[in-house]
């Protein structure tokens, strides 16, 4: 049977790895464009992106070492509790990146819309690329989530 | 094994025909408090709800109808391509409306703090609620995706 073989994206492959690693370079960009010499704490959508980002990243880079050890030692990740705890935590984290980015989103469309003075220049399009960049990180998050939720079934025999 | 018995709230199931009601139900009510006697379509984010919910309600009374006819004859739902094509589809509906909701919750949020007049009395509160029916309709709509990926490795053998 083809689920007993490796997922490729599950934990202890280097495809997760791999994973991990976008998902902390894409969460810490977005947290320096956010936070970087602007006042980012004018609104609340924006501190929200700036306390998730704040999460993900340590999340990933803990997983992201569990990884590379695990395809250093040549074995696969096979323990159901914590692959169930990683799921749930990656499922957390995507969608609540995913809220904070079409907020984002929302919120710099709706400037644009109501008053230019509200977006001066620069600003918008540094809290665009932001949000652009959490999507991404909320993407492979949600790839990483599925992986594991893939492999889970196989772990209850 | 656990594996073949029934998932609660996989295709076929009553339970999946409580989740899809209650999808209805809540699409249905973010789209009348988002556009009866407002303009909603001021702000992108606006339209874009009106545009998901309008998606979800079809979709969602689609499948409770295959649901109630499923538990009406007896027979649960069985066919893999089938089950994947609305995995898939409620995956997709589930974080398009999740998206849409959250930029609502951020731009009435943006729109109290940049200026008042931008909000006038009762409008924000309906667009809050408008995007708190979303994310109720969001979540229903992930536990039915969550439930028929469960059951899909089964369908594997």
């Amino acid at each position: 049977m083809a689920m007993d073989d490796e997922v490729p994206g599950a934990m202890g492959t280097s495809a997760s790895f791999a994973l991990r690693l976008g998902q902390t370079i894409f969460s810490a960009a977005s947290l320096l464009f956010m936070s970087l010499g602007v006042e980012f704490h004018s609104y609340t959508a924006f501190c929200f992106l700036v306390t998730i980002t704040g999460l993900v990243i340590p999340w990933s880079i803990t997983l992201a070492l569990i990884d590379i050890y695990s395809v250093l030692i040549h074995c696969p990740f096979r323990q159901r509790g914590i692959l169930l705890f990683i799921v749930l935590g990656d499922w957390a984290l995507s969608f609540l990146t995913l809220a904070a980015a079409s907020s984002i989103a929302g919120i710099v469309d709706a400037l644009h819309r109501a008053d230019a003075t509200f977006c001066p220049a620069g600003l918008c399009s540094r809290y665009q690329i932001s949000a652009g960049l959490a999507f991404l990180s909320w993407f492979l998050s949600m790839a990483s989530s599925l992986s594991n939720l893939w492999l889970l079934p196989s772990l209850t025999r």
